[in-house]
Formats: C-alpha cells, structure tokens, sequence
C-alpha cells in the first residue's frame, strides 16, 4: 500500500480565512513554469501573478516570499507524486521509488527541478530550506526503505545505509544534470540491481 | 607516474602570431572569476576583459566566443590539476583521481564549477560542448583506471564498468551540488572503499 511521502509545506503560513486549494494549486503551477523558463533568481511574485491572472495580494496572503512559494511548491509537487513504496522486498521499494522520482524529475517539472538545483549553490537560503524539506524528505523515505529490509533480515550487518541513500540520489540527480543520458526504467534497474541491493543486502 | 589526463583544448583556434601563455592564463582566471561571480549566462567578454585588464581584441584574438573561452578554461584548468594515477592497484588509482576531482571541485575552482554545472540545463551548446571534452576526459580517465585493474586481474568477468565510472562521478557532483556535505578525503575513501571496489572488483 502506497502512502504519502512528504509531510506538507510546513513554511507555508496558515491565515484565518478558508483557503481555496484549487487556487493554491494554480498559482503553484504557475511558479513551477515561470521558474522553469527564467530560473528560481529572476523569479518574481508579479511574474507568478500574471501567470496565474492573480493579484499579487492573492500570492502574498498564501506566500511570504518567493522562497516559501518556490519550496511549497516543491513539496506539494513531491507529495502529489511520490508515494512510499511497499511491496515486500528491498529489490522492489527501490525500483517502485526510484522509477517514480525518475519519471517526477524527466517529466514536465524537470526543467524546474533542474533550475532549481542549479541555482542551489549560488542561494544559501534557498539550499537550505531545499535541504530540510525536499532532500531530509527524500532520504528519510529512502532510509525507511532499509528499515524495513532490515526487519525482513534482508540486509548486511555492516550494510552501508548512508551511502546506499546518497548513491540513489546522486545516480538520478547527475543523469538529470550533467550527462543527459535517459532518466529510465533500464537505468532505475541498473542502479537498484547492480549498486544498492548488491551495497547493502545479504549474500550478494 | 601521473601523466596529464586532458589533452587540451581543441576548440582553441590557433592563429598566426605566437601566443603568450602567462596572458592566457591571465584571461582563463579572469574568466573563472568572473564566472564564479556572475554564472555561465551573464558572463560578457567585456567584463572577463576589464577583470583581466585587457582589450577586448585580445580575447578576441585568442577565443571566438564566450563558450570557446569557458571550454578551454575548464579544460586547462583540468589538465593542470588532474592527473592519471598509476599506482598499481585498483583502489590506490581510485583514490588519487577521485581525492584530485574532489579537491579540484571544492577548491578556489569550486564556485565556477558549480555555477557552469548548474547551467547546463538551460544552455544546450555549453552542455554539449562541455560533455564532448570535460566530461569525456574525466569518463576516459575512469575507463582506463579499470582497464588497467583488468589486465591485472583485479576485475571481476562482468564488472559494470559503465555504471562504475557514472556512479564515480555521481557521488562527487551531488555532495557539490545538492547535500552541501563536505568532499573530503573520508568521504573519497568510503565511496572508493564501500561502493566502487566490491562494484567491480574480485572476491568482494
């Protein structure tokens, strides 16, 4: 059973009146666009706005700054299509997750994604909250997955479980980035069969 | 005996007059500079001329455009600090290149790195160019490190050489790039230790 990976966007500031959550839906597509064509340092509320045919008191009463839309954004956008996988073995969390983050950064949002990443080093305030929700999100699924593969005496006593989580990471991540190579299934299957399950299970 | 790893920058047109080197390393470290400031995109040979004082003929003279100058940058700066290990044995040749790239990455060269690496999303022909020559060097170095671990006898039958090199490359980008966490020597010696030699190697 697949259940909801990412806990909600806990920077997002909760006013007194009901929100209209088809509304906040719009105006994050409409961030994730304009930063996917311009970049998360040239993205402007205004722009957001314009976009979304807001005012742009409609993003500020929802959003304090560009950084809280931009990482709410991301983390809605995580929990709408990552699910934590359980289908019984570590051979099969893994696939099921990685496939799906896979197909979630080629797809329509990786242009986002990747000027997102991109402009990490250059925002430290951005990096930061970019690491706290989305990456301590990611991992903690990832680390979730072992967990359990442990319970089910699947792993090696000594199994590298840290190394294991920032290998699946970096796999997908320089694909999206530096290589250009196909984020896909044959690659997912090729990551999980040759470097995570033979990193940390048993009698490998 | 290291011995250079990158065979220097083809895209350099060559011209009739004799070339001052020191002047040229000049101009590549004014560019650096000034990449690290700005990013690949806002980048202008008029600012890479007045950061190195010079003219903006004689950057002209020696590259035809902005992505001729940062290639060839990237390119010599490679070539001055990565060189191909030959130690004799599979984990020592890992741990030389690796702990160099490392090294190479976090240093003063860092931050134009990460702002070139964060482009390439968005700028096609710097992304190609970059692959045919950074990129191809760093794979070449790779492959012949597990080539000569081959003719030693060090390699298992169906070693995954390919994915070996990528996730080789993969760690240290995304420590750079996303986690933010130190690339240190520790981190070099668990990825060589952990991950790449029981990948490939015999009697793991």
């Amino acid at each position: 059973m697949a259940t909801p990976v990412y806990s909600g966007a806990a920077r997002t500031p909760q006013r007194g009146r009901p929100r209209d959550a088809s509304r906040d839906d719009a105006l994050r597509q409409a961030a994730l666009e304009v930063m996917a064509e311009v970049g998360y340092r040239a993205l402007t509320m205004d722009a957001v706005a314009a976009r979304a045919r807001a005012g742009k008191a409609t993003i500020y009463r929802r959003w304090e700054s560009k950084l809280d839309l931009v990482i709410d954004t991301c983390t809605q956008l995580a929990q709408q299509n990552l699910t934590e996988p359980d289908t019984g073995s570590l051979a099969g969390d893994l696939r099921e997750f990685l496939s799906a983050f896979a197909a979630f950064l080629s797809g329509p949002i990786g242009k986002a994604a990747q000027a997102l990443v991109g402009e990490l080093p250059h925002e430290p305030e951005l990096a930061s909250a970019f690491r706290e929700t989305f990456l301590t999100a990611q991992r903690g699924v990832l680390r979730r997955i072992l967990e359990r593969a442990e319970e089910r005496g699947e792993l090696r006593q000594d199994a590298p479980r840290g190394m294991a989580v920032e290998i699946a990471g970096a796999a997908l991540i320089y694909r999206l980035m530096l290589t250009g190579d196909p984020l896909d299934l044959p690659f997912v299957d090729r990551v999980v069969d040759q470097v995570l399950v033979p990193l940390v299970a048993k009698g490998q």
